[in-house]
């Protein structure tokens, strides 16, 4: 049947990457390793970041961005620790933007920094659209997400160096079928790296650190 | 600090809002009640309406359409029934919107039909800006998700009419709060309904059938 479909404007993307382009090369000069996070709203993005933080303290400095459409609640959970944060609003906007990246980090100072997370806004679809100067893109599948939402989302699984799927700990409860997933994502991405996590637990939490820590060495 | 935002085009939005009044006027003539169905990816839409269809069966003549980014996984699920469905894909755009429906009923054909569910992209965010000449709006949010979400995706919970809370089966194996998910909830939304449900056990579908079936009877 005859579909009209509305496509984000090519003029703000193509703007986008021009700038984004101009942020990697600020966080290449200052050495700063930079991992845009993303993921369906609830799947655990605040609390794996609080696991990455506890997992590399004292061996990587860390700086991280919350961005959200509204509130600082993720914000403040991550102020609990020692690391510097700064939220985003977006009132509105279902993304960050390389723009937004660059206010931030103005505020934030990325002096002696190794390691800049930035949470994006809770979506499967906008966020993987935009460059926000990150060296890796890492996505969240929560387990009680279901397996097939490569196939109904297939840019961000596509786009995504690592995909972490979470709250394994649930796995017994849910039809999730594992060996499925993989099949179908890395049919889709061979290169992806995939971690089965709890961030509840701490299951898994140490190998994806072990391989952060190795993307961070080998920047 | 300082943030820039980018806003969604007010004339994309308002050109929408008048076919979407128009698209209102004709099923409002053909008597058909439309509901704009909600979510983040994997809370549980396609699942619902299926357990709608069951519940209602025989009682409502029903027509379905599914909208999603790419895949017909979900259209396929709904057509095992005995009910029409027509699978909208976006090919990227991130909702629905009033001239995909426009497209959509005309390729279905609504005679006879007293109920139109419209399973919108899976996102908390754009859809909820969309009119799509509905009835009525209903959200999901599933247990897994957390009892943070209205904080930070305000819209959506401000505009919808019913919020199922879906997957109530794994409320043992998480820190789900539901007395301050209602509590948030209904001091932003003060006339919103709130339904408990499994669609995987069943568990307080009975109750949302029963004031689905109260609003189509009233229109």
């Amino acid at each position: 049947m005859p579909v009209k479909t509305l496509n984000v404007n090519e003029d703000i993307l193509s703007a986008n990457d021009m700038l984004a382009e101009n942020l990697k090369a600020r966080f290449d000069n200052s050495r700063v390793f930079v991992m845009n996070l993303m993921s369906s709203p609830g799947a655990g993005k605040t609390s794996l970041i609080l696991r990455i933080i506890e997992a590399l303290s004292g061996k990587v400095k860390i700086v991280v961005i919350e961005g959200d459409i509204a509130s600082d609640v993720d914000a403040q959970k991550v102020g609990r620790t020692k690391v510097d944060v700064v939220q985003i609003n977006t009132k509105g906007a279902c993304h960050l933007d390389a723009n937004m990246i660059l206010s931030a980090t103005q505020s934030l100072g990325l002096d002696g920094k190794q390691l800049l997370i930035i949470e994006n806004v809770g979506n499967l679809v906008c966020p993987a659209e935009f460059k926000l100067g990150e060296d890796v893109k890492v996505m969240i599948l929560s387990i009680p997400e279901g397996h097939d939402k490569p196939l109904k989302y297939p840019l961000m699984f596509t786009e995504s160096n690592a995909l972490v799927l979470n709250k394994i700990d649930l796995l017994p409860y849910t039809d999730f079928d594992m060996q499925e997933l993989s099949k179908t994502v890395l049919a889709m991405n061979p290169s992806v790296k995939i971690f089965p996590v709890s961030a509840k637990t701490g299951e898994g939490i140490a190998e994806l650190a072990a391989w952060l820590s190795g993307q961070i060495a080998g920047k």
